[in-house]
Parts: C-alpha cells; structure tokens; sequence
C-alpha cells in the first residue's frame, strides 16, 4: 500500500463543483489501494478578499493578525473537502496547519516550516481515514497561527511528503505540467515527461509560474520527487527529481519568459572599488532585488552599472539611489521600464558550449536587440524589449528543436 | 481601573464601517481607564453562507467538520476588529475560541463550556492591551475545534466575564435593550432600565429574541451581572441582574409574543394512566419540543390532550403519533398552524393573584377568544389566534400600565 501526498491549489477547489471533483479524484486514489494524504489551499479569490478587507481597516495590518485572518482561507477548504468525501462514503477528516503538527519559526505571515509532528495524523492515517491538511499554514512554538507565504500550500505538501516518506507527492493545479515554454505564448511548447529540480528552479525563478522557488528548493533539499499535473484532466503530468543520466543529453529543457522587469542604467559613478558594493547594499536594504548586473568602464575613468528589477521596484531604485551618489561623490539614474527577460535552462548546458551564441543568433535574424546578457551553470538569460519578448521566445524554441515533432 | 467584557454581536461587526465603528467604542472604553476583553461574532450572513456552501456539498455535514468550517468566522472578525484597533493606535491582540482556553465537552456543533483557563489572556490583559476573543468557538480535550450552537458568542462573553471576575459585562446588539412588549408591534413599548435573570428567562423563551435562554442561565448560575444594549448609539440598556426587593412592587415587567407557534389536538384517546406518557415521550424522542399541555376527560371516558409546539414541528407530531394511537388502542390527531403565544412575565407575579384574570378581561373587550392557557411563577401564557396576536399583546400591554406616563 502506497501513501500518496496530493495538493489543490486554489482553483482546482475554487467552488462547490469543483471541491466535489477533488473529492472524486481522491476517492478513485483511494480505490487504487492507497493511503492518502491531501494539502488544499483557500478557494480562489478568498486569500484577496481577506487581504482587501484588512487593507481596509488598516492599510498597514500586523503581520500576526494577517496570519491569524488569511489561516481562514484554507480552513473553510478543508472542511468543505472532508464533507465532499463523506458524501462518497470516504473516510475522511480534516487538520488545520496546528493539528498537523507543522511548527514554524516565528516569523510571521513568510513563516518557515523548522519542524513536522505528524503523530496524530499518522495515527489517522493507520485508521484508514483520508487526511485533509490545510496548506499555507502553521503553529509557532508561542502557539500563534503562522502562514508561510506565497507558495505556501506547494511547500506544505512537499514538507508532509518528506516528514511522511511519501512514496509520491502530487501537485495538482490548473495547467498541465511543465512546458518547453509558455503554451499561451509558444503553440509548438511540449509537455516535458520529466526535469531536473535545478531546470525547475531556473524556470521558476525566470516566470513559469507553476510552483515557486522554495518549495521545489525544499523538495531537491529532502529528494521528494513529485509531480505537476492538472486536477481538470487526467494527462500524466511532469516529474520533477534529481538529474538523471540520459538527462544530459539534452542541452535545452526549456523557455521562460518574465514581462514584469525593469532595466536600471546608472551612469558616471566614480570608479571606485566599493561603488557598486554600495549601490547594492542600499538596494538591498530597501528590499530590492536586482538580477544580471553588468558594470563597464566609459569614458573619462567613470563606470556604467546595469541591471534588471522587477518592474514594481523600478521606482522605489530611483527613490533610493540619489543619498548613494551624494556619498559616491556622483552618479545618475534611469529606469527603463520595457524590458523582459528570456532565460533558456538545461542541465545538459554545463559539458555544451555556444547555447548563448545559438540563442542570439536566432534573435539577430528576428532583428530583436539584446540589451543584458547574464549566464549560470544551467541558464542563458537575455533582457530583450518587451514588445518582442514573444517573438523572442517562439524563435528560440524553435532554434532549439523543442516543439512538437 | 475596572475589567469590561464587551460582546459586539454579528450585525454590530457587519461589514468594515461598522467593524471601525466597533473599535472606535472599544477605544473610548480604554481611555476611559478600563481594561477591556472584547467577543466577537462572525460577520453577520458569514455563518449562512458557510452553511450553504456545506449543504451544498453534503445535505448532512460531519458535525465536527461543520465546526472546523464556522469557526473560521469568528477567526475572520478577530482579526479584522484588531487590525482596525492597532489603526487607531490601541495595543490589541485577538485570541482563538482556543486560544483563549475555553475548554469544551465533546459534543460537536452544539458544545457546552466546561472550563476556562485564561492564562495567556490574563497576562495580555496585564501587559495593556485589548483582547479579541473569537465567540462561539471552543477546543474539546481532544484537541479538535468545536462552536457551542445559537447564541454561543453570548455565551462566551458571560463565562468569560465570570472566569474572568469582570467588573462589568456589556452584550451590543441591534436593538437598545429589553422592553415592556416588541417595540415593532406596541409603539407605547418602554425600555427596561433592569430586569431580573428570571424574567428575562421567561421573556426569551417566549420570543423576545434578545437573547438565547443558556447565556442568560449561565450568568444567574455564577451571577454575572450584565447590560444588553446597542452598538449604534450611546443610549443606556438594560441591566440584567440577580431580582432585588424593589422589584417585587412590580406585578408585570414586559409581554412577549411567539408568532411561530402551532397547536395539537389530540382526541378520543382511551383513558389509560400512562396515555400522555406514552404520546410526550414519542415526541420527546423526535425532540419535538411541547408546551402549555392540557389535558380533560371528554365524553365516554375518552381523553383529549391540547399543547403547542414550534411551528416547524406540527408536521413531525402529526407523523409521529399514529403509531402509539396503534399500541394504546385509539387516538386522532390533528395540527392547527395559526397560533401565537401570549405572555406577561415579572417576578411580582408571586404575591399577586389575578394576572391571568386581568389578561383574560383585556382579551374578551377585544373580542380575542383565548385557546389555552398556561401559569408558572413568574408568567402567565395564553394561546391566541395568530391574526390577533398584535391586537392581544397592545391590550395586556396597556392593561398592566406598562406604556410610557
């Protein structure tokens, strides 16, 4: 008998017809002879409304009374779900993120999971019961209510799997799996049987927007292999796991594309040796993130800085820089707000060269400019106007053979 | 520097105005140099949409998930009630059913408290700040989450305020207080300024629906003196208080009308000692609840046996009866639906003969014939015909003086 951790995200239990279609899909699991444990978040929309009603009352709510409001959400999910199994005669009861014995630190609102105690549910489990955990959510050691932040539901279910030794972990959601590229954008994007955690993080990271970061991150930590499939259809979906060996033969696994970027160009800064440390510092002081810096010495011995931001923090760069200069003893700023990024990742680039000349090369014949180019181990990422960003993509697929044969 | 427990009910914290206007109230009572633990309800139609949502899924909901699913409305309006207070710079921190310690039997869905350890609590109330405590909601010593049914947050308020030894406990509602008679239908109607635990027992079991009967037990019980009044103006309400001896001058306090009533006639049972045994204990086991019971031997030994019931549950006596009718050798029944109950409630009933007479010359001038009628200590109750039941209760009303001078 094998135990089965599944996890709806938001849309697969957006209502009342579709928490009775997670309940039929639970209950043919466990006709399959399974043990099954379930993660569900809050059905889509409930997180915003909460969160808009708090701005309301207070435009800067307290984290701990966030907590306290958005661990709602998924509450009412997993009450919902354990009636709809009743109703198929399932045996079935539901723990909120406390019950489950999942213990955080005490940050609050983007708590991180230190510990799982999973004995009471264990013991429903071995009683034959079908769990329903809700994701998202906590108990610090001062036993107030935590939640873990976007992504939050993904990593409950991954952390369960690896508390429970799970022999499989199922992420179920509204799209597929994993895709050669954006399937909205590139017709010709295929499915990908399996990748490697690394090609999954670097797509994450770059704006396939399946799962965030950290929990595909905590999965690769702890080796929970776990699949992204859709809770709409019954396609086998992607398997995500440690690289394999035939792996490596493929150079490119994928195509993502990010719209949401800014471009920062800081000009004449004095070519000092900590005159980026401290535009960086200051950056990150003020929560910004940036991404594919490049600096150059111009003319007259004064250095050009570039780098990408998420389009929302372009301005708050702006805003910042200028007290930076003062003590620099110069400086400029400039946001450019019409850029996107376009990675390609594989983990078959590390023992292959020329991915990134491959890449502009199919770029110069669509005459799209290249304004940034950043390179990691197994990632090509290029900053491209954004009003091409789509051309961009479709011709790098293609140069990459990935679309359908 | 007193402690206040103050219950703001579903409607007070309605939407998020008059959850503001409910801090604003809670503020004033701080810089009033008190101490203030506050009880909340769910949003008011929070708690039905949440019922629709689990009927829809399953028309008989698992009663330990239907408290996991309503608890999530009191967690929704602590949170809110303490964000908008900390927006008004008052130090708060809102508390879980749970949290809280509110200790519960194991029955779900309609919990009774069993305890209270309020140590956290107690130590926040120190430190200086506002504790919001969700109503309604409790933790069985199994750890899991249970609601203690109609009127539940009333009820949390009074045992905290007696776990507590509040100074003082003040319950909002909508309306301004208990009066003489239903303000809607006898415009002459006054507000009580005191009335004694009893009487508003009696005034409550027969539809004066300020407040359910276990909340206003509960503080005769451990003596919680407590005030109902509005959340949506400044006006005193009534103090609901142990009866002290100036009341006993009075011979009637308010008069109360159940429109929701229906009378059963049951005829020609044989005239065997245990025959209205036998017929109240079938009703009994399908919890129909049964009042004002007459009984008189009519012709040929035969019996008659007359009581009302709730509305809704005419049907279920007309369907459960045939079957004892069968074992008891004869009997008929018949429901009619066009009942209201009548009453006039105080204390100084005691040591007054004559209210059910003087009642019952108030009717007969108003040509309102008078179909049962029933006496206890403190109340006197007349079944009248539904479409005169606001004719009947202006008549008693102005009978016993009880109009504005």
């Amino acid at each position: 008998m094998a135990l089965i951790v599944q996890k709806y995200g938001g849309t697969s239990v957006g209502d009342v017809e579709r928490i009775k279609n997670v309940a039929a899909r639970i209950k043919a699991t466990v006709a399959d002879g399974n043990q099954v444990v379930v993660v569900v978040s809050a059905r889509s929309g409930v997180t915003n409304e909460l969160i808009a009603r708090a701005k309301a009352i207070n435009p800067r709510p307290d984290t701990r009374e966030m907590d306290m409001l958005l661990a709602v959400g998924e509450q009412e999910t997993i009450a919902l779900t354990a009636m709809a199994l009743h109703a198929l005669e399932v045996p079935a009861v539901s723990y909120t993120g406390a019950q489950a014995g999942i213990v955080t630190d005490l940050v609050h609102t983007k708590a991180k999971i230190m510990n799982i105690v999973p004995t009471a549910l264990r013991n429903d489990v071995a009683a034959g019961k079908v769990i329903i955990v809700a994701g998202f959510q906590g108990l610090n050691a001062q036993g107030q209510i935590t939640t873990l932040g976007r992504g939050g539901s993904d990593l409950t279910a991954i952390a369960l799997a690896a508390a429970l030794q799970a022999d499989k972990c199922e992420i179920y959601t509204d799209v597929d799996g994993v895709y050669t590229a954006d399937p909205r954008s590139v017709k010709e994007a295929q499915k990908l049987d399996e990748i490697s955690y690394d090609e999954m993080l670097e797509l994450a990271s770059q704006g396939s927007k399946v799962m965030q970061s950290r929990s595909v991150e905590f999965a690769k930590k702890y080796g929970v292999i776990f699949e992204v499939r859709s809770s709409f259809n019954h396609n086998p979906g992607t398997l995500v796991k440690e690289e394999v060996s035939y792996m490596e033969k493929v150079v490119v696994r994928g195509v993502a594309v990010d719209k949401d970027q800014a471009k920062v160009v800081i000009s004449n800064l004095p070519d000092k040796a900590a005159s980026a440390a401290h535009i960086l510092r200051a950056l990150a002081d003020a929560s910004i993130n940036v991404d594919m810096i490049v600096q150059n010495v111009g003319h007259k011995g004064l250095v050009n800085l570039t780098f990408t931001v998420p389009k929302e923090d372009a301005h708050g760069a702006v805003k910042v820089l200028p007290a930076i200069f003062e003590k620099l003893g110069g400086g400029e700023v400039a946001a450019y707000d019409n850029i996107a990024k376009l990675s390609v990742v594989g983990v078959g680039m590390r023992t292959h060269a020329g991915v990134a000349a491959q890449m502009l090369e199919a770029l110069a014949e669509q005459n799209i400019n290249v304004e940034l180019i950043a390179t990691s181990e197994i990632k090509v990422t290029l900053a491209v106007p954004r009003d091409r960003a789509d051309d961009a993509q479709r011709a790098v697929h293609t140069a990459f053979g990935l679309g359908k044969v």
